[in-house]
């Protein structure tokens, strides 16, 4: 039996909002067709241009960088990069995305009748294959909201920087750390009491709601899939009969919530286990500790003209093979006069890649396979991430030495594979970059060697870390706020 | 009636070892007289010189930066600073040291009966005011271990590198980030099970033989004080009686023990409190995130001999003023054939610093007074530190605006002062450098304005940042190692 939450309380509403799939605005089917519409006719007409033909992006003479007009935005220039983490050829040099300033991601919430909703936008970004996906309600670079463009104000901010609002939601997080260099977001969820008027691109869901539309590829963006993934976890007691005995166990989550009334008590406690854990936190600090202190990370500034492999020529940058990924220009073109024109380098990749965690029951309590990673643009030497991030399956042979569990997923029997998905990276910086999402468990017993970068841990012990900066990557949220879970 | 902790489990022992004030090697006195035997015959001779009369250590031509000759070991440099800290000119230039290696501080510990011991050694330190200092079982940069020097192997290393002993804490830590460029130490205790042979610098003293010579001047160095402060707080349940009613509180840490039977169990239970706290961890991180958008910090390297208001002249590196600190050669000269010889450069610093920290309760919990500070070496922008932190408290008009408690320190009453010793900076890279290390609790009800970067934290939340790298700085992990605390 499962208590109803208190919806007075923020952790029973979000909970509530994670278990309602009936939403008092539309059917979800209605929102599908919205987005369909809106994909349809984004009002935009999308281009792939050479470099030479952007406007207001200039190649700097000397070092041949990439760069805005105004100086603000995001500059591409090249980075040298030394390391001995296992898999990495030691040194090696390639082109990387210097923002470096916070930008903000912004997901505006209010409790109807005790549910919680998100207020969520139909947002073009010209990267997007299906150029309009779910987006935050607010989505804004510093630049933007500063208004370099001489563009409009971003709408809602005042709700995010002016106090207007309650926070719930408020932490710092990375994004991927081999295309940018140190790159942070600010991911926030606000609450508000007043109406906010209807718009043609903005629609109230619940968590439930949008946990579904996970389950669909390419529906929700990755920025709001990070800001998911920070919600804390609900904990609330439930009391179960067993035989003449009730048991009382800590049994939910907000994140997984909408799977609740599917899932055995038992294996939601085991979720969000911290005691059965194969190991303590303690032990986690102990073991990034010894890696931190073990690999070595050397970034240096290159001219984009002088990184080795790598070649401009026909109007893009890429590498000598055409591997990897290439910087071309994209020209968004309105014939809408609501929608903006603009042009914009952006990193192009061929192929899928994939980003999948293993699961394994160890003593009845679910845990996941972490990986720690060193890659060029992260702050602090590695961060945490799912199992297995490889930016192109096809290509696997590249890189197969750094991607120790990749035929787990591949070989998977499909009765072990939870979630299979294919969601998009972020369009405004990516072009057509999209990764297959995997979930897949292990038979319990079944013997795992790990690499000394990879640890086991429970869902309670990774949220533990997540709501801190720069300890599990884009890569691995973007999963945690996909799972549903297991069956 | 506090329950007499269980020696088997690590918690039981570190909480005995706190308690413990009966040596079974020694008295309390005896280890004193055994420290004032070694700092007055230390073997050596110490004695400034210009830099120009160092060692393998060279200046280099075109920049003007120290280095030794092995490229290993530290570089002092310049740097350039810019930052929109309140307090801070904006921009300014100073000599930093550069050490990009992780070194590692650690301190073996065995349980014999039940009560945990410290292995904790008599060094020598060139910075040293009285030489001799209580430190760590080992104190190495990675070029020592990995031997530079060509000198002798760091004794115990392998304890705490080759897996031989139990790991009980290991924490990446940072150091003073207005001196060093990103500095940070593995924080290691290791538990062994068999004999380590009797050593003349070598003495086993508990918790609380260590936490009462913390109650004196000068007698712990700063290593050991900022791996104390790892120990994570111990929790076990006290059962109180209140006329008829059994109470049962959770009541004890292993950090603050040794006062735990002074103390009254209501303010114990407030000192760890987690749940009736002025602001929640979520909203602690949310004023994190907001602060580290809020500052930028930007640091860039300069030549040595590039630096604004820095003359290098007479043999050392100065401010014009004289103010801050000075770069100088220091020559240590054994006249014991045990130890060795050695010349390098050093921070000489005049004059008394203070470290303070402002405690208050609040409904009952006692809450600290957390300070988020931007300096030049820190890693992400900003670390949380103590109240007041400054280098010179004579030179204090100097740094006012930077100081805003500092008046609640100076001015104290003496029964509000809970805590006032002199303890001194690392003698390895800084010369005489002190700082007045001190404890005051403001009235409960005594309204404080708080300026955007200050917060009120309980010791529970304060230890559970304190073990995730880079998150509280190391006078703040200093001076909590040093509380014992309220009467």
């Amino acid at each position: 039996m499962i208590p109803e939450p208190d919806p007075n309380t923020k952790e029973g509403s979000f909970l509530r909002s994670a278990l309602t799939l009936e939403n008092r605005f539309q059917p979800l089917d209605e929102v599908r067709a919205w987005l369909r519409d809106r994909q349809a006719d984004a009002g935009v007409q999308i281009e792939e241009i050479p470099l030479e033909r952007l406007t207001d992006w200039e190649t700097d003479v000397e070092s041949g960088d990439l760069f805005h007009t105004s100086g603000k935005f995001f500059r591409v220039h090249g980075v040298r990069v030394r390391t001995n983490f296992p898999g990495c050829p030691g040194e090696w040099d390639q082109p990387i995305i210097n923002q470096p300033e916070i930008g903000l991601l912004g997901i505006v919430t209010r409790v109807f009748d005790g549910v919680r909703y998100f207020l969520m936008q139909a947002k073009m970004e010209p990267g997007n294959i299906n150029r309009v996906q779910l987006s935050p309600t607010v989505q804004a670079t510093r630049s933007n909201f500063t208004q370099v463009h001489g563009g409009k104000t971003t709408q809602f901010l005042d709700l995010f920087l002016g106090g207007e609002a309650r926070v719930l939601v408020d932490q710092l997080q990375s994004e991927q750390g081999t295309r940018f260099l140190r790159k942070r977001n600010r991911n926030m969820i606000v609450e508000v009491d007043s109406d906010i008027p209807d718009q043609e691109n903005l629609r109230w869901l619940t968590l439930g709601e949008l946990k579904c539309l996970l389950q669909e590829d390419d529906r929700v963006n990755m920025d709001t899939r990070t800001i998911l993934s920070c919600i804390p976890l609900v904990e609330s007691r439930v009391r179960e009969q067993c035989g003449d005995a009730t048991r009382e166990q800590i049994a939910s989550s907000s994140l997984f919530g909408h799977h609740l009334q599917g899932l055995g008590l038992d294996l939601f406690h085991s979720l969000i286990n911290r005691d059965r854990c194969t190991h303590t936190g303690d032990e986690a600090i102990s073991w990034l500790t010894r890696l931190k202190t073990l690999y070595t990370l050397d970034v240096s500034y290159l001219p984009l003209n002088q990184v080795r492999h790598w070649v401009r020529r026909d109007g893009l940058v890429r590498h000598e093979t055409t591997n990897y990924f290439s910087v071309i220009g994209v020209a968004v073109r309105a014939h809408d006069r609501e929608v903006d024109s603009w042009s914009q380098p952006i990193l192009k990749h061929e192929g899928l890649g994939l980003v999948g965690v293993v699961a394994q029951r160890k003593q009845g309590v679910l845990h996941f396979l972490v990986q720690a990673k060193v890659e060029p643009g992260i702050m602090d030497v590695l961060e945490m991430g799912p199992t297995v991030s490889i930016w192109d399956i096809d290509r696997r042979a590249v890189d197969e030495s750094r991607a120790p569990f990749l035929e787990r997923f591949l070989d998977a029997p499909p009765e072990r594979v939870h979630y299979d998905r294919i969601q998009s990276e972020e369009g405004g910086r990516f072009y057509h970059l999209r990764n297959r999402y995997m979930l897949v468990e292990l038979p319990e017993g079944e013997a795992v060697e790990l690499p000394e970068n990879f640890t086991w841990m429970t869902l309670g012990q990774i949220m533990d870390f997540v709501r801190l900066n720069n300890y599990f990557n884009i890569e691995a949220r973007g999963l945690l706020a996909c799972l549903g879970l297991l069956p």
